[in-house]
C-alpha cells in the first residue's frame, strides 16, 4: 500500500517500492483493512428482491451499507485510516472536512480508536448532521462555505495542532477500507458478472474494483454518477483527470468536481465504464427501495439502483452486485425529495 | 393442534383429544409450521441499534418481519394454513377477507401452493393494496364496507364455490405459522428476558408466546395495543373476551374490536401483560426507525418499539426481543402520517 500519509520512517523503502508499482492498492491491502474492521463493523446484509429481478431481468444482490455504522460506507475508510496511525499520532488526533457522511464516519472511528477528531463543517450544514458529529465526541469547527478554503483551513489546523488529515477518498488506507464493501459482497455471494457502484471522488469504486477484479478477473465494474456530475466519466474518456463545475444534484455525496489523483490512477485501469442518472431517476429509485424493499436510502446511495431501473446498462440474464452506499437522509429532506 | 377447519376424518379422534387439552397449540405445531415454511420464507433478520439500547437501557433485538414475503408476518400464517389443506381442497381454492396485509399474504401463499385465492376487499380499499393482491394472481371481489357483512359474504362464497376460509388469526394453523416469528427469534438470539409483540386479533402473540415460553419458561411476554383499541387488555383483566367499538387508530392492522376465541384461549394463559401506545407515540417510533435504523415500518408494526421508546414497560438491564410485524405503508400514507 502506498502510505505517503504515514510518517513511520522504517517502512520507507518498502513504500517507495510500492509507489512505483502499477497499482496503488492491492487485494492484500483490502484484506488487511477487512481484518482491522472485523471486530467493529459487522458485515452488512446483502438484500435481494424478486420484483427488482423481474424489472431488470437480472439476478441482483444489493450490498446494504445504509446499515453500516454511522449510516454509510464512509466508516470503513475512516476507521482503516485512523487505525493505521501510530499511538502517538492517534493521541494527538485527526482532522477532516465534510458536511456529510465523512464527518460522522471520522468522528465515530476516532472515538472508537481512542483518538480525537476535529471536523471542519460549513456554517450552513444541517443542524442534525452537526449534532450527530458532535454526539460521537468530535470537536466541530464551523467555517464559511463561501469565504474560506476548507483545504487550507484543514492544513493549517493539522500543522498547528499536529493532527493527521483523514481525506474522504484520496488515500490508500481509505480506498482499501472502502474496498472491503466489494470484498465482503464477493465473498458472500460468489460469482458475479457485474458490480455497479456509486462514484463521487472514486474511493469506493477504486477499492471495490481492486477487490472484485482480483477475485473475479472477468467481472465488469461499472460506476454511476449523477448526470450533472460526470467528472469521472469525462476523465476516463480523456484518459486524464477532468474538472467540471461543482455539480448541482440531489446526490449530495457525489458533488465532486474532479476525481482524486490516487483514485483515478486505480479507476482508469479497473473501471469498465460509467453510466449517469438524473435526479428524477434517483428519486424513483428511492421510492422503489422504500415501498418495495422497506429501506431508507439517501440520494447518493440510490444511484446504482436508479441506473438499473432506468436500464442504463444491459444486465439481462446476469448476476449483478450493486452497492447501496448509505442511508443518511433525514425525514424532512426525504419528504421534500419525494413529495 | 386443534384443526377444526380440517375435514379429514381419520384424524378426528386425535384432534378431539387435543381440543380437550389445556393449550390450543403447542411448540410442536409451531415447529411443524416452521418446517413447511423453510423453503419459501427466508428467516428475517434480527436488527440491533446502539441508540435504541442507550435510550431504553436494555439490549434489544428487533425481529424484522417487514422483510418477510408480502411485507408482513401474515404470510407465515396464511402459508401454514393453506399448506395444511388436502390437494383437493387446494385445487378448489381458498377465500379470505381483508383490506390489508392478510389479503396479500393469502394471495401470495395460495399462488405458491398452486391454489387459487378469492379475496373480499372493501370497495374503498387503497388501490395499491388491491393491485398488489391481484398481482399475486388472486381474484378480488369488492364489497360495500358499510352495507354488507364480510363474514357472511365470505361464508356464502365458501359454501357456494367449496372454498376453504383462511381466517386472519383465529385458527390453529395460522397461529402456529405466525408463532414461527417467535421461534426463529429465540433460536437466533438465545436467552431473552422479555418478548414484546403487537396485538390485533392476537394470533401473532399467541403463536410467539407458545414458542417462546416452551423454550424459555421464564420469559415475560408483553403485548402492545393501540390506546383506543385495548380489547385484549380489557379481556385479560376481566378473564373473558370483551368487545369495544372498532378502534380509531393509525395502526390499521390492529383495528380489532374483540380478541379471537382461540387466540384468547392461548393468550389468557401465556401473556403476562398488555401495554398501550398512542398514535403520536407510534409516529415517533416510525420516525426513529426511519432515521436511525433506515427501515420502513408501518404503524401497526411499530407499536412494540413505540412502547419501548415511551418507557411503557421497565426493561432496564434486560435482554428484550421485539417484533416489527410489517412494513406495508405506501409512500403517500407515510408522508401524511409523518408530516
Amino acid at each position: 500500500m502506498n502510505s505517503w500519509h504515514s510518517s513511520r520512517a522504517d517502512r520507507g523503502a518498502h513504500r517507495l517500492a510500492n509507489c512505483l508499482q502499477a497499482t496503488v492498492i492491492s487485494i492484500a491491502d483490502v484484506r488487511r483493512a477487512a481484518d482491522s474492521l472485523r471486530s467493529v463493523a459487522g458485515a452488512t446484509p446483502v438484500l435481494t428482491s424478486r420484483t427488482l429481478d423481474r424489472r431488470t431481468g437480472a439476478e441482483l444482490f444489493l450490498k446494504a451499507e445504509l446499515f453500516q455504522r454511522s449510516g454509510s460506507f464512509k466508516f470503513r475508510g475512516a476507521y482503516s485510516r485512523i487505525s493505521s496511525l501510530s499511538a502517538r499520532q492517534r493521541s494527538r488526533g485527526v482532522v477532516a472536512y465534510s458536511s456529510g457522511n465523512h464527518a460522522q464516519a471520522v468522528a465515530l472511528a476516532a472515538s472508537l480508536l481512542g483518538s480525537k477528531a476535529v471536523i471542519l463543517m460549513p456554517r450552513d450544514a444541517p443542524a442534525g448532521k452537526v449534532a450527530a458529529t458532535r454526539s460521537y465526541g468530535a470537536e466541530v469547527i464551523e467555517y464559511d462555505r463561501y469565504g474560506e478554503e476548507r483545504e487550507t483551513l484543514a492544513s493549517g489546523l493539522a500543522e498547528e495542532r499536529e493532527l493527521v488529515l483523514v481525506p474522504p477518498y484520496d488515500d490508500a488506507h481509505v480506498m482499501a477500507g472502502q474496498g472491503t464493501v466489494g470484498l465482503e459482497l464477493v465473498e458472500h455471494i460468489g460469482d458475479l458478472d457485474d458490480l455497479v457502484v456509486p462514484v463521487g471522488g472514486g474511493g469506493l469504486i477504486a477499492g471495490c474494483a481492486t477487490a472484485a477484479k482480483s477475485l473475479l478477473p472477468r467481472i465488469r465494474v461499472v460506476g454511476v454518477e449523477p448526470a450533472s456530475g460526470d467528472d469521472t466519466r469525462r476523465s476516463l474518456e480523456r484518459g486524464e483527470r477532468a474538472a467540471i463545475p461543482v455539480p448541482r444534484t440531489i446526490a449530495d455525496g457525489l458533488q465532486v468536481a474532479t476525481p482524486g489523483e490516487m483514485t483515478f490512477e486505480v479507476n482508469r485501469r479497473l473501471v469498465d465504464g460509467i453510466v449517469t442518472v438524473t435526479d428524477e431517476e434517483i428519486v424513483g429509485a428511492m421510492a422503489f427501495l422504500f415501498e418495495r424493499m422497506k429501506i431508507v436510502v439517501e440520494p447518493s446511495g440510490a444511484v446504482a439502483v436508479a441506473a438499473l431501473l432506468a436500464e442504463k446498462l444491459d444486465v439481462s440474464g446476469r448476476r449483478v452486485g450493486a452497492i447501496l452506499s448509505g442511508g443518511n437522509v433525514d425525514l424532512r429532506r426525504f419528504q421534500e425529495l419525494l413529495a
